[in-house]
């Protein structure tokens, strides 16, 4: 699409090398088949962007930056702990349902990145860590810290194994893992509390 | 250890080419690499393996094998099925816990594998599944399959925030990972017979 904006041609592009990282991983990956694949030509795509290490930056920053304002739009909305902890399971697998390659580049090129895009990047995950470890927590939650790790895991690992197009629909997933997770928070919390 | 018998100077290249792999990616990593890691001379490591594949394959293949025995093991001993649900969990993590470089290879090089020994590794991970799966059935869980990869996805996702030499020993970690599984899985399906 030559004469789309800006912005739109940077989103595809992000899309395409989201894509090959995915498949090939970030550094068996040259800007010669991120070109290929996006059918732009070389000087074209160093006007978007200066180099490969840039297009992982805006990946990751974008994704984590999307899905922290979508899960905080939900969960603002809900007054009842447990329905903030169902929505926040919601929107993350909402998300990335719809975003699988960038969800497997974000869990394997987490430590790809350098400097100071690694620490922008570390800080936004850190961001969203705690909002899940507070959900949790006023959820009744214990182990709060050890839940939200479990919960990212339980969700994050649908990417070696769901296909979006299956049988199983994304809101059907993310029920079944909300359910699981919420009853599994609470139920230990009352068993702990029994055994006290 | 120059004098050691074949099968230990295999173990020990494995442990260090799970560490390369695991820090530099599989892809990346030459047999010079590994040569430079080990200490061992290419020559001497031709002797043991073909190539690089080949050392893949064998951690794949002895992790897989090896902890689907150690959970088999443990899950006989037990009759009651929530005992050998958490039994699962706790070997598995145990496992894991004293092989993180090997559960990160695991879970980045999952498709890094091909032709016959691909497949070979791919129905050893399918048998541990199933394994999982029926134990979780038995353990009144719904949605056995779903269940199944989010309490891998719990577990396995470890690798990414989990030191074993930290404050929460692995011990711990089994147990707080085991209670949630337990109670969630029970709780989502009382919820739904309630409901019913």
């Amino acid at each position: 699409m030559p004469n789309a904006p800006f912005d739109e041609r940077l989103d595809a592009l992000l899309r395409v090398a989201a894509e090959v990282f995915a498949r090939k991983g970030y550094h068996a990956t040259t800007m010669r088949d991120l070109s290929r694949a996006s059918g732009m030509s070389l000087a074209g795509m160093y006007h978007y962007v200066p180099g490969k290490e840039d297009l992982l930056y805006l990946i990751q920053r974008r994704c984590f930056q999307s899905v922290l304002r979508d899960v905080q739009d939900g969960i603002e909305k809900e007054s009842d702990p447990v329905a903030r902890l169902r929505t926040f399971v919601r929107r993350h697998l909402a998300f990335f349902a719809a975003n699988m390659n960038e969800m497997k580049v974000l869990s394997h090129e987490a430590e790809s990145l350098t400097g100071d895009r690694a620490r922008e990047i570390l800080d936004l995950k850190r961001r969203y860590a705690q909002l899940l470890q507070r959900t949790i927590a006023g959820a009744d939650g214990r182990h709060p810290s050890v839940a939200a790790y479990a919960l990212f895991g339980m969700m994050n690992w649908i990417y070696t194994w769901y296909r979006p197009d299956g049988e199983l629909g994304p809101t059907e997933l993310a029920d079944t893992i909300a359910e699981l997770f919420v009853h599994g928070v609470r139920g230990a919390t009352a068993r702990s509390r029994g055994a006290a």
